[in-house]
């Protein structure tokens, strides 16, 4: 069993930071876990970015099958933790251990998922447009194009996924795959379970023979690590998740550095529900059912949490608000992330509750303080229109049902509508015309469209895209679940007559 | 024969500017060209931007068949323009008929390509991941993703490519493939070459039966129409070559609106050569005349004219200098772009003259006051680490070889340099062991290496990258050339369990 020290680890090496202590806390209880950790201070994030930098050189040009290898030796090293991972992410989190199992299990398959990648080696992107000596005006030139990768990324970790979006997480997994060093900043919330997980890179790394400054991992209570990272010049992209307020920030300060640099921000949707008059109709207490199940899963702490419902007003979605009103006051309160988390989402509820135009539908059970208790209201479309800020998103299970005079004024609403991660339609055979006058709205607004479901589960696809218009990411045009998350940090280089021998071998 | 009116190009119709007339230059002479111009007014930003939006709805859904006739229109509309065209464009430019010829060639070409590459579709990105009903813990699925484009664009007309980086040039040809509309801010040092070819986009527009806010001309002789452009929340991505204070100011409007967007600014760069010892030993006099023509090419107003050349002290450079001294003085003044391009450049030659630690080399032949003079200097190692401002571009036929002590030395220079467009490397047999030791570094400091050549001609190519790490571009992820371009344009789309009518057409 490892132990938890609250060291900072720079560059395969481990020491105390200085820069402040903190503790984990006890999502569930609200009480200080024991163990502190050290805060890095300049010093060490100088130091973890040299290393970065130097480790650059050789690991970008590592094989693709070592390169392979190695995101392989990080899952199992992550397995091999055992329990004490799940439990200790328990303890911080607040999150189920059925959860944080299927959450392990997703980590170590998108791991290798991204080994799988990496061996393919389609992410290369190789071109080859062969000289020809003999055109007229002039003579063609050989060129040849590859993808090289950014370099060092700086990776925030994300406090509503412990593991498949921190440590080891999407974004980890991805830029290693692209080529480039990581070097994370541990979210406050799991110092603990990142240590864990550090640790456990940091082995692959060593196993792997790899130059050390491969990985590091720094620990801060506050904002001071994070903006020194973004602003350092060796650091060339960045991957993070979390508040649309930290994410801008952050986009802030990498387009105002000397260099700018790519900030892939994931940062906050309440990914609209449409639900289509047929299948309101025809199943509007199933469709409830699963949008309550939807809604309260993981205390609504899901990036993809479907916040936002949109119908058109009458009898049949009076059945859809009646049921939802019957099952929710059974649902449970739930434990939230930290009690910082459960506090904002309490004044979010409170804001609704006293904004003047959005009335109650049902809540769920009461719990403790540092609970999560569903929330579900309504208003209406000329209310949603006139009070942009019933656009912010309440992060936790709250949902709110916007009724809709008729179809006009539901695309009204969507005209309004911010940038967003997902959008769901919820469809009968008889909708299928009107909702495929909708479908071309639909992509402008967000990354990923679902029929007759819920974006709560975000397969680790080929396929997919997590990602979607400003404001829901910083970069529409990236994803990062999925394979297709490595291209975010690659750029494109040409090669024009190179001998043989000075080409990199993908382009001989 | 087309008859040039000055009139503002407006989805599909034409009218007067009313904000401030302007006429076009000879830019050998120096003299007014007749026909003024009348600028753009917000009112007429506001008429194109609000088109281009409701274009965009139909334009982006075309087949992509008819999208690659679309483009193959505008390469035949542009072809039958006739002498008209390259006798107005010697007029504004002072290029010569043989350049400007080639460059039609080269925009009907690239536009070509494009229609190849719509109708190939690879672009699309179309990915399939299928259901898996009897997945556990959760059935799997069906995941379907394209790229879609992004929303109109703004392209802003280069000076020093008035056909090929212009009104229907790679930037307007890449966004057009990928289904942006376009909205042209013609670069005023051309507005009738500028509108002869928008009067050529508007006739295939019309020929394709399109929507005609798919393509808009404006003109404006200062910044407040790109501005303002680049702020309409209906534009999507900016397309920009031109200066890197021009590129800076736009990539700050676009990071501060409402919904920040990507700006592709090609700025600026110096494009080192490297001639290494042996390279330089066998062939001094060879590559010092190769050199010279690349400088000179296009009175050496190239985004790749290679501005700095690196080599290590010594006889064989010495030898170098003298052949190039010997040829300069033959080459003959060429007329600049425009009145105030002339006198940048001269300022900026005569900033090296002053420069304390800069010496002549040699000049080319004198000319008028619209000619760029051709100028060569050099400078040490150790004066131009000193010295940042040896690193500012100096748009024209001037370059500056600096006197490296040794390769560590040469090295040291490389990594003071910021991003480039292209570097060269100059190599012998003997050289390839240390020119490979380079290569990574290279890599990182530009979009496109060449082995024994020189930068000026960038090959409309699957494999090129005409782009580099900022400040060369705004975003060294992409590239402006070639057909890699239209990926800036997309972003993914993912469809998730859609019935087979509700899917795109390509995915089904």
């Amino acid at each position: 069993m490892t132990t938890i020290t609250g060291n900072l680890l720079v560059a395969g090496s481990e020491k105390r930071g200085t820069n402040g202590d903190f503790q984990a806390i006890e999502a569930a209880a609200g009480v200080l876990l024991p163990v502190s950790f050290g805060g890095a201070n300049a010093d060490d994030v100088e130091e973890a970015s040299r290393q970065a930098w130097t480790a650059f050189n050789s690991y970008r040009q590592t094989t693709l099958e070592s390169r392979a290898l190695f995101l392989e030796a990080i899952a199992e090293e992550i397995e091999a933790i055992g329990d004490e991972l799940i439990s200790r992410a328990m303890l911080e989190t607040g999150l189920p251990r059925g959860r944080l199992e299927g959450e392990r299990a997703r980590t170590i398959g998108q791991l290798r998922l991204f080994a799988k990648e990496v061996r393919e080696g389609r992410f290369q992107e190789l071109r080859f447009d062969p000289a020809d000596p003999t055109r007229k005006p002039v003579a063609k030139p050989d060129l040849r194009l590859r993808n090289i990768p950014l370099g060092p990324v700086a990776v925030f970790g994300a406090s509503n996924f412990p593991l498949a979006f921190s440590v080891a997480g999407g974004d980890t997994a991805s830029a290693l795959a692209a080529g480039c060093p990581v070097i994370v900043k541990a979210h406050s919330a799991h110092p603990g379970t990142s240590e864990l997980v550090g640790r456990a890179v940091q082995r692959a790394v060593a196993g792997a023979g790899l130059h050390p400054g491969t990985f590091s991992l720094l620990f801060d209570a506050g904002f001071e690590v994070g903006q020194k990272l973004v602003a350092d010049p060796r650091i060339r992209a960045v991957g993070f998740t979390g508040s649309r307020r930290g994410g801008t920030a952050l986009m802030e300060i990498a387009s105002h550095r000397k260099q700018p640099i790519p900030v892939y921000a994931e940062m906050s949707s309440i990914n609209p529900v449409i639900l289509f008059p047929g299948a309101l109709k025809s199943r509007a207490r199933d469709i409830a059912s699963t949008f309550v199940a939807s809604l309260v899963l993981g205390a609504g702490q899901f990036c993809t949490n479907p916040g936002l419902l949109l119908a058109i007003d009458g009898g049949d979605l009076d059945t859809f608000t009646t049921t939802a009103a019957e099952l929710l006051p059974e649902v449970g309160a739930q434990p939230m992330l930290t009690p910082s988390i459960a506090k904002a989402y309490c004044d979010g509820v409170a804001r609704l509750e006293q904004h003047p135009k959005v009335k109650p539908v049902a809540s769920g059970k009461v719990g403790t303080k540092y609970d999560g208790r569903a929330a579900l209201f309504e208003t209406t479309a000329a209310a949603f229109l006139d009070h942009h800020e019933l656009q912010d998103e309440v992060f936790g299970a709250a949902g709110l049902i916007v009724r809709c005079r008729d179809m006009a004024q539901l695309d009204e609403v969507l005209d309004a509508l911010e940038g967003q991660l997902t959008v769901a339609i919820h469809i009968d055979e008889g909708d299928q015309d009107a909702a495929r006058r909708f479908v071309p709205k639909l992509e402008l607004l967000a990354g990923r469209l679902l029929v007759n479901g819920f974006g709560t589960g975000v397969e680790v696809s080929p396929a997919m895209v997590h990602g979607g218009p400003y404001p829901a990411t910083a970069d529409g045009r990236s994803t990062s679940v999925g394979t297709l998350a490595i291209y975010r940090f690659l750029r494109p280089v040409s090669y024009q007559d190179f001998p043989e021998r000075l080409l990199p071998e993908a382009l001989r």
